[in-house]
């Protein structure tokens, strides 16, 4: 197996597991009779932020630096930090990693989503949907919250971190990404995040499920694209002391 | 007294220890009258992951890689990590361990269970019990959990750590499976944190207990041996960089 | 200075820091009017566990080893890690520093008390109540609650930690106390947190203020040291692998 | 450039990071229609805690030491810990950020300001006010605030820190700062923090805000300062063992 393969083999494991647990902790905060119902928001901020530090972890060894997001592998490779020819397959197999991760989440709430009759909410397990529909405000929510993200990525390369600590750091940024910018759109801040699920959404015979809201999508898939492509410039711009 | 004598005690001394605070804090939450009720599912999950944290680092010089848990004990010998001479002596001491962390537990709430009336809510502080019933997939369930557990923890192995941070990071993992996961069985994922506090259930003269619903107690049983047995398969399957 | 003032002064001042921001806590979240009322146990819990963080980072350099609580002082010469002879000094600067804290607080939330007209919540942000008054059984939790901690303390000792780790896992341990253990007495697990306050508040000209309950008063001094002692004595008898 | 442009555009850049990711979990909490709408005080205070903790990361390869905070700048200024000749710069730069910051957020939120109605909830975003209006004490609270902020950051320097571990420790220091003493004044402990965004609320067409509040304004900037040079005073005077 090259080496190339092994990673993009890690991408496609680590956002599965990324999106098993992320949007499994939406699963059990908002499907009917679930233990978890109603956990609230930190629930779902924590469980995503420590969603990719488990995610990192567990991947790791197969693909160091563990982007399991499109805009960050685009970042990255803005930024002059990763190869341009790893891109795509990277951005595929962390697009088929989503779908699977989605799947899993559907076969472990089985029964929940007969128990479910809200499609806005079974949709809403799967992928984001703004809080208030309002496109360019949506789009540039996606936007700063992914410059934020990407950006700190590759800030954190001026840093040393103590073996381990890394992949926490970057758990710490998902969740008050969450936190103080997740409000407005739910924080996609990851193409493979979301449209994979919105696939899986569609193609799976899911009890109660509804339309699979596509008008909306490309909003999730572009958004932190740019947000991701503005990171890498701005970072490139700034003086180091 | 011999090395496998000490470890064996370390592992039981540590599921004392994890199931005291572990069930200790389904107790708080759900018992009646106490200054915790209702403290909800964010309290219960990073309780149970800091009880694990704090268990290893409490029984760790007796037991080095502290498993407290019959299926990481089966799934690190399935991988070669652990010799299988040593899986029996280690599944008797961490269940008695968790007997005996049930019985503290029963001690430590003791005017808490009068005040209770509901026989459910009672042997819920001591054993999982499924949302919504429904074989395969509470078992499903099980198993996915465990996975993520096991496989986790073999992949730690992969990382290096600062020193003392590992059983912050198994901590993370535990909360965020509980965060995730967690809201359709309840998350066992570990027999003797399961059988062993049912047992005390069956035994002790609680107040107001109802029967311990042995019918379901071989899914947290079957599902986490399952599921740490299916991580030591795809552990070693996979490949490294 | 003698280095034994020295230490004693950082004992008192650690305290002070501990109660100010431990007590405050339970100020935010229990008087009437303030921005965090009824923010709940994680709140509480959490916040009574950084407390602990910082107080020892922001006295370690005076005490090492920052103990900010009698019954770790007795369980640690128990344990034959500390001077008996320093035993008394530390107990009268952290009772000194309880007492200072809980000052602070009164004056922080000035008029918060004038808005709270239960005697029962003023006295419960300076010192605990059970609650269900129920003596061995509250006696008992106080020393289940403190055997934990000093125990933990303890066995600490044979971990190594990377620089600037140990006090956030005490955090985390007493986090974890209070969550699991704390919701039947309030887990005081610290004379000083408990009489000093108390102390305080019988004192004080705080408006609305009842009785300080003196008849509760000896469970949360002589609980937590009795499980100190227990804690260093099991601790002894510990076999190392 | 030089370097003390460096360090100035730093502290503009985190200090924005700061102030967005800051008044954005407040805008998160309060304004309607939101996703985190009531996700309550333990969501505000760790949003705030990890915005410092990520600000500093993100800054600090232009600004090491990052305060981001004139309270700061001021207190280990007199401590003696840094020149002068800066402080003047690091507090224009500061407000600087302050202003921008709170600038991305009223565009993050765009459409939620016109869905929330009351003025003084619109304000609240930007900058503090307190619970009670009561001047001396609420002067007291910010002093309080602050000089537990800044005599912890001039005492972290006794402590040694593993790689990346500091800025998580401040990011815990401003956590319990929020939980414990927080519930009074909203804890500005940031001068830049409150009049920055105060100044954007100001001047931003922001769909139905009131009036600034300057009446009070000049608490959390007095407030803070006299916090940070007590600090700093007191800091002095402690014994080293």
């Amino acid at each position: 197996m090259s080496d190339t393969m092994i990673q993009a083999f890690g991408e496609f494991f680590g956002t599965c597991i990324l999106v098993l647990l992320g949007d499994g902790i939406v699963a059990g905060v908002s499907l009917n009779k679930t233990k978890s119902n109603g956990a609230g928001w930190v629930a779902i901020t924590f469980a995503w932020g420590f969603a990719v530090t488990i995610a990192v972890f567990l991947s790791g060894f197969m693909t160091p630096g563990a982007h399991l997001n499109p805009a960050v592998t685009i970042g990255v490779a803005m930024a002059g930090n990763f190869e341009w020819s790893m891109v795509v397959p990277f951005i595929i197999a962390q697009m088929l990693g989503g779908i699977l991760g989605a799947v899993l989440v559907w076969l472990h709430y089985y029964p929940h989503w007969e128990a479910t009759k809200d499609p806005a909410t079974i949709l809403g397990v799967f992928s984001t949907a703004p809080a208030i529909r309002h496109t360019w405000s949506n789009l540039l929510g996606e936007i700063i919250g992914t410059f934020v993200l990407v950006y700190g990525i590759l800030a954190f390369g001026y840093n040393t971190f103590a073996d381990g600590l890394n992949p926490i750091v970057v758990g710490i940024l998902i969740i008050v990404i969450g936190l103080s910018l997740g409000g407005t759109t739910g924080y996609a801040i990851n193409p493979a995040r979301d449209l994979g699920p919105r696939i899986a959404h569609f193609i799976l015979p899911i009890a109660n499920k509804g339309d699979s809201d596509w008008g909306y999508s490309w909003i999730p898939v572009v958004g932190p694209i740019i947000g991701g492509i503005i990171a890498a410039l701005i970072y490139g711009m700034f003086p180091v002391l």
